[in-house]
């Protein structure tokens, strides 16, 4: 069985508890740069590899949302691509959370958050599992239940989706499926 | 002599059958980063380092083909100005690759597949050749024959052809060839 | 309270009287990579740490100018974004900042300038705080009082930020308002 | 003084007698990425340093050329800017810098060439002073008689300048003139 990216039992029994996983977006899918061109267009990049995590967490059932404070058209494309929901130009990131979370009748210790700076901290500490970007700001990482290795852009998120994958004991189903469907 | 990539016999002794060579795109043949504009655009980045290897590749007669699960106009244009195929939009790499072999009348033996994530993974497991890039994810990485130093965009893909040329004892004559006739 | 990020007397002390802080562009609110399409146009990326950092400097009371001695309408989309002066095409960076300085009846030891090269030099020689990218150009960063860890744009003009207000005893407040505010 | 990126004497030797200084695009001014928008487009990454750099060789009078196997409105674009020559889709670099030598009546000993691949061998075996950043490929890295730290398009081609300049005894005076002129 591939390795989950913690052994930490502590973070196992918060992953494993996850109903909605929501993301910040610039700093933690992308590595913080916003391309600015001459025309007053704005460019972000996004990892694949993070991409292929979100879709997994869907097809698992568990709900995925980006959250962020900036109007982005980019953000609101790759979300479609990915076939999840995406909150632009949030003021009050710990509101629109709490509100998700209402809908869906859960606690907050059934959701995760993961962020990298000062708007993330509020929501960082209420949630069940609070997780930052091996790059994260210092005054915000402190607050984290949880650091990834990678850096927000490079493939943090998808560590995070391997947690609350293997935490939830679907890693091998997810292979075996990924190898006789010959996709992903 | 310029040396080989690596040293391990195992790894020498399967690129010298190989005929057919396989490459990923996202995270393989370019760092995973897809950036998106506000005009709904997209841009891949490629390296010089590979396309120079993909070239030298096909003149010295291995076949070479991209193959995505996307659909990218950027691919098909570093395609053709490589003069290598791309196939887009494929949903079942491993089908592909098969026909792709079939069509050649080679066997699985003869291929190599470069990959980093779990689209490939089960195309990887059914080749003589499996490459993964340095920062291939874990759950792939673990069934690839040889990991490359360098990163996916950052010159992996080159690696391999390094290794497949050196294999196939090719390179004295490639570097006279380059020198006497001051190109590439 | 979260850690200053130096614990050097001297620099913490050059740190709190600074009323007014000055940025270089290129290589330092920048990665020192300028992108040339075939159009014609030209790409700059910027940090969203460094954003964040400069917003808090301005609400702190903080005078904040950006000073480049390029030409760049995306120098000066980002300084309205984050509501901040951009001041382009300055082929005296000495004199810009000393006529800033002046206009605001303060002393040049109440002035800091983050800057990585040759351009920065005269000026990073007069201010009271002189701080380089931890990847400034040698022959510049030598004059400089202070070198952050990180790179430019990379979060080294945000390090600048976390200084000044850590220095005046601004940190824990702005924690309180922004996880009370939810915002930042 | 302000330190030359190295002490050897053979070097600094050959470095002092250069003329002619002439450099690779992609891989050497660029990190080897190229970006491939939907449309078609391409765009190139350039970093402030080395500009910085190329405009000071010239200034100091040694000629400055861009020699580029590719076809490039970007590379033209940058050496209009920093007012150099680009020689774009040069098939036989040799050839194009022994006519640009010969135009000046020089030697080849007074020739500089950066490069990091296969197209650059042939004139790196030729010139008085053959140098490769300290990423390029290793093929072609074995024939240079100096490497530098920095990686293509993160300052590599700023650190042969500042080696011509520094071996040429140029470097007081223009950071006397620096200040002075207060700009670069």
């Amino acid at each position: 069985m591939p390795a989950a990216p913690t052994r930490d039992p502590a973070i196992l029994s918060r992953a494993a508890r996850i109903r909605l996983a929501c993301f910040d977006v610039d700093g933690t899918l992308t590595d913080g740069r916003i391309h600015f061109d001459a025309a007053g267009g704005e460019t972000k990049s996004f990892h694949v590899h993070d991409g292929m995590g979100l879709s997994l967490l869907r097809k698992a059932g568990i709900r995925v949302a980006l959250v962020t404070a900036r109007a982005s058209a980019a953000v609101e494309r790759r979300a479609r691509e990915l076939r999840i929901e995406a909150h632009c130009a949030v003021a009050d990131k710990f509101a629109l959370v709490d509100q998700l979370r209402s809908e869906m009748g859960i606690g907050m210790d059934e959701v995760a958050f993961m962020g990298d700076d000062l708007p993330d901290l509020a929501v960082m500490r209420a949630v069940g599992l609070a997780v930052a970007p091996g790059n994260a700001h210092p005054w915000t990482a402190r607050d984290a239940h949880w650091h990834t290795v990678a850096h927000g852009g490079e493939g943090a998120a998808r560590e995070l989706c391997d947690l609350l994958l293997a935490a939830q004991g679907l890693v091998d189903g997810l292979l075996k499926a990924t190898v006789d469907g010959r996709g992903a």
